[in-house]
């Protein structure tokens, strides 16, 4: 049971995780931080949170846990902020999606209570943002991943683990480096083509028609690109090394397409839209 | 209304306008042809079609209406078949993505009675094949673009345009040059993506891995990916030339992205994704 939840940044993400917590029962009191005061409002109006704080010292001087959930960019100057105002026993945790930059940003700015940050990446979210946006079951059967420091205490993970555990989530754990790569992959590069997409077909001449034509695949498709620009832009620049090696892999697959569509070799187009359709089929049931 | 509508490939395309029709009450009687037997079975079980022929000359002699929505890549061989049994006031239109090289098909295939033949190309579908995936109202609401020919009758073209408003689709006209420039950016070039997105991570080490920590937004990026196969074989064969040139522009802005994180270029990431954002929450409402 959590007694006392710091939420900085009460957007989508920490939002959620608040209301899942407090359906559960498991924590018992809720306070917002953030920057805009009217997004603030709005979470408290909405029972997102209980109350809210502008100085750092009294939010953080109460919490037993703290959910750092700004973009990573921000995410420098929170821990900056919290740090003289960290009881020993407060917990820290975060929500970035990209973990290694937070792990230096934190042991930059936490110094020797970085054993008391638990890094993690809920892995779900919606292209929606702010504390509208946030609901109660966004975390159900979605995975989390931890990644732990080697000055963490077992206790410590555990407690975050169970708080994940206790917004609906089951949780892993792996080690910072891979799961910047693997996120990579599966999240990180798709919001960059779909951002690519949709900025490329809105330079096109006769913009309008071109949505106008658009049909659920390509709504589907795009709905990533309505994402938070601010977000995307801090994980491009904090996870920009594996960003880049993924886009690297990507390039030789269209490479090989725009090949195998120059010169009309239909087996070689069946053979690579078949087996998508079969790795897709299969994994994403 | 129409007697006797024969729909050649009884799959999500081809069986949801039955269906769609059926419902409306604009159809009297369907009969399905196709190269697969369990499917038409299959299509006949489902009331998808009242019965199937597996021999043009019965099926296309009775037809008043008839829809190809097969591969484009097998529309000439329907072409040739249907041409010795159409009768004059036959109307022949079809629901293929990529126009132009399906008219030269068909002007080479049915000769002079090319002039019964009206292109159509209904914007809507999803990932599912079959007559299993057909539904009532794929079209509700969707687009439906004609792109007429010099010797249709100005009579044909409003009785397909009434066929699929009955179906609850807005019809529009176009030429076929455009229509298929239009398509390769909102639908063919995503599809493209999409199948190269999944194929390249499927050849990714770990590949079970990638895919457990995917989310929703991955799912609803890939969906497109579990589409068939051998329809955007064709479709990228039939219509490479727009196809290449949308790849060309794309490829602009994902060297322009693959530079920003390069060079860690906040502003350039933000302008970027700030424009598709805006563009895709107008567009996509």
């Amino acid at each position: 049971m959590i007694n006392h939840l710091c939420v900085i940044g009460v957007g989508l993400i920490g939002g959620s995780l608040a209301l899942a917590l407090k359906k559960s029962g498991y924590v018992k009191q809720v306070t917002g931080m953030g920057r805009s005061l009217e997004n603030l409002q709005k979470a408290e109006e909405l029972g997102v949170i209980d109350q809210y704080e502008t100085d750092y010292a009294k939010a953080i001087s109460q919490a037993d846990m703290v959910f750092v959930a700004v973009p990573i960019g921000a995410m420098p100057a929170v821990f900056k902020k919290i740090e003289p105002h960290l009881r020993k026993h407060t917990i820290v945790t975060d929500g970035g999606s990209a973990k290694h930059t937070i792990i230096d940003a934190a042991s930059e700015e936490l110094g020797v209570k970085v054993n008391q940050f638990i890094p993690g990446h809920p892995i779900a979210g919606t292209e929606k943002s702010g504390a509208e946006a946030a609901f109660d079951s966004l975390y159900s059967d979605r995975r989390v991943i931890l990644t732990p420091l080697e000055e963490n205490s077992l206790e410590d993970v555990k407690k975050v683990r169970k708080m994940w555990e206790k917004a609906g989530a089951e949780v892993d754990e792996m080690g910072a480096r891979h799961h910047d790569l693997v996120l990579a992959g599966t999240s990180h590069l798709p919001h960059v083509l779909a951002f690519a997409l949709v900025d490329c077909l809105n330079n096109v001449d006769d913009v309008d028609e071109i949505f106008k034509y658009a049909a659920g695949g390509f709504r589907d498709f795009t709905r990533i690109a309505s994402s938070d620009p601010v977000m995307w832009r801090d994980i491009c620049v904090n996870n920009s090394e594996a960003i880049l090696a993924m886009m690297q892999n990507y390039q030789q697959d269209i490479d090989n397409l725009k090949k195998a569509i120059q010169n009309s070799d239909s087996d070689e187009l069946l053979k690579i839209f078949s087996n998508a359709k079969k790795a897709r089929d299969t994994f994403c049931m």
